[in-house]
C-alpha cells in the first residue's frame, strides 16, 4: 500500500506536469493537488482493486481521478460563497493564495481534467472505461456528491433526523468513497455480481463511519492537528451525527457499522487485508 | 433544422426533469438552461451531423451535453468574481436567481451531469462514446474552454496582440464550438479522415468568427437586443476584435474568415446547407 502511495503521488504529479496549460492555471490546480492529502479515495481504489486482482499501474490513473474530483469539491467548497473557509490541508485554500476566479476555474478544470484522463488512458478496453465514467459522474454529480453538497448547504441551521443526515453524507461523503472501492473493483479480472453487490453495501458503511469520524474530529481535534478549521460545525450549526448523537452514541454507531462493514469482507479473505487497514484507518484517524 | 431544435428543447427539458436530484437544484440547473438560448452549438452538431449522415436521434444527447456544458460555463462566468454578470438571456443571472453558492454547484452539476448523460447513453458503441468523451473533456477543460477563460481573465487591462486575441478566442469560445461539430461529425457513419480535418480547420474559422460577431455586437447593440449586459468589453477595457482592429476591420476580418470557410465545405455538396446557414446565422445574429 505504501507503494502504491508513492506511485500515485509520483503519476499525478507527473500527469499535471504534462498538461499542456497556461503555466499559472497549472501551478494553482498543482497548489491544490500535491499538496500531501491523505489521499484515502486512491487508497481504497487500490485496495478495492486487491479485490479482483486488479493491476497497479491500471489502478493508478482511476486514483488520479478520483482525487482530482475530490480536490475539485474541496476548492470550490472552501469559497467563500459556500463554507468560506481560509485553510485546507494546513496551508491557505486555493482562493486565498490565488484568488477566487482562480480557484472557480481550478475547480471546473480539475473536475474536467479528471473525466478526460479516463477517456483518454491507454488501459481500459471501450467498455470498462464507459463503466468507470458512468460510475464516477454518477457518483460526483447532481445524483451524488453535488446533491450531498446542497442538501448539506440548506441543512445549515435547520433540525435535521438523523436519517436526513446519512441521506446528506450517502451524497456529499459517501457517493465518491464508494466509487473508489468501485472502480478499483471493476478494473481487475476476477469479479462477480455477488461480491460487487456486497462489496457496494461495505462501502456504503465505509463512507458513513468516515464521515462519523470527521465530525467527531471537528468537535474534538485543533486546527493545527487537522490542518483545516476545527470546531466549524458548532460554529455554524451544522447537522453533524456529533451535534445529533452525542460524541459517545458517535462512537458506539460507528462501531456497529465497522463490525458490519468487516463482515462483508470475509468472502474475500487476505485479498481484503488492504480494505481491512485501511477501514480501521478511516476510524482511528486523528486527521 | 427547425424540427430538430424542437426535438432538442424536448429531449433536454426531459432529460433533467428527470435527474433524480433535489427539487431546488433541478430547479436552479433547469433555470440555466431551459431559458431560450440560441442553442448556436446544438444546431452545429446538427449541422455537423449531416454531413456524415448521422441519425437525428443519436445527435440528440450529443447536443445536450454540450449545450450544458455551455450553460455552466456562463452560470460560473457570471459570478461575481469572474464577470460579474447579473443579467443573462433577458432575465437575472443564476446568482441573482438564487444565490451564489447555489450557481457554483449549478455549474458544477451541469458540467458532471454533461459527461453522465454521454457515459449513460445507449445511443452508441463504446468505442464511439469514448471519443465523444475525449473530445467533449477535451475542448471544455484546461486545454481548451477554462484555457481560454484563464487567458482571457489575465488579459484585462493590458495590451494584447491579435495573435494573442485569437489564442484566448480559439480556446474560450472556439474549441467548444468546433466540439459541436465534430461532435456531431464523428456520430455518423459517412466519415473519412480528409473530411474530418478540412471540417476541423473549418470549425475554428466558425469559432472565431462567432467570437468577432459577439465584440461587434458587444460594442453596437444594446442590452434588451442582446438579452445581457452591453457595452461591458469597453467598461472593461476588455481584449476584443473591436478594441484592437475598429469596428471595420473587424467586420473585413469576418468576411475573409467567411470566405475561407464556406470553401471548405464544397467537397460535401448539399449535405453542408444546415452548415452553410448556420455560419451566416453567425455572423449576421444581431444578439
Amino acid at each position: 500500500m505504501f507503494q502504491f502511495r508513492e506511485e500515485f503521488e509520483c503519476y499525478l504529479a507527473k500527469y499535471l506536469d504534462k498538461l499542456p496549460t497556461v503555466p499559472l492555471l497549472k501551478e494553482a490546480m498543482e497548489y491544490s493537488v500535491l499538496d500531501g492529502g491523505k489521499r484515502i479515495r486512491p487508497l481504497l481504489t487500490f485496495a478495492g482493486g486487491q479485490l479482483s486482482g486488479a493491476n497497479n499501474q491500471t489502478l493508478l490513473p482511476i486514483a488520479a481521478a478520483i482525487e482530482m474530483i475530490h480536490c475539485y469539491s474541496l476548492v470550490h467548497d472552501d469559497l467563500p460563497a459556500m463554507d468560506d473557509d481560509d485553510f485546507r490541508r494546513g496551508k491557505p485554500s486555493n482562493h486565498k493564495a490565488y484568488d477566487e476566479a482562480t480557484a472557480i476555474l481550478v475547480g471546473d478544470a480539475l473536475l474536467t481534467e479528471a473525466f478526460a484522463l479516463l477517456a483518454h488512458n491507454h488501459n481500459f478496453t471501450a467498455e470498462t472505461k464507459v463503466e468507470l465514467l458512468k460510475i464516477l459522474s454518477t457518483a460526483s454529480g447532481a445524483l451524488g456528491m453535488i446533491k450531498g453538497q446542497f442538501l448539506d448547504m440548506h441543512a445549515e441551521q435547520k433540525p435535521v433526523t438523523l436519517e436526513e443526515l446519512e441521506e446528506i453524507h450517502n451524497n456529499k461523503t459517501g457517493a465518491l468513497i464508494k466509487a473508489s472501492i468501485m472502480m478499483g473493483y471493476i478494473a481487475g479480472p476476477n469479479q462477480s455480481q455477488e461480491s460487487l453487490q456486497s462489496l457496494s453495501t461495505f462501502a456504503q458503511k465505509v463512507g458513513l463511519m468516515f464521515q462519523i469520524q470527521d465530525d467527531i474530529l471537528d468537535a474534538t481535534s485543533s486546527s493545527e492537528i487537522l490542518g483545516k478549521s476545527a470546531g466549524k460545525d458548532a460554529e455554524q450549526e451544522k447537522a453533524t451525527y456529533v451535534n445529533l448523537l452525542g460524541i459517545e452514541t458517535a462512537q458506539e454507531y460507528m462501531q456497529k457499522l465497522n463490525t458490519e462493514a468487516l463482515a462483508l469482507l470475509t468472502p474475500f479473505q487476505t485479498h481484503a487485508d488492504p480494505l481491512k487497514a485501511l477501514t480501521l484507518y478511516v476510524i482511528e484517524r486523528q486527521n
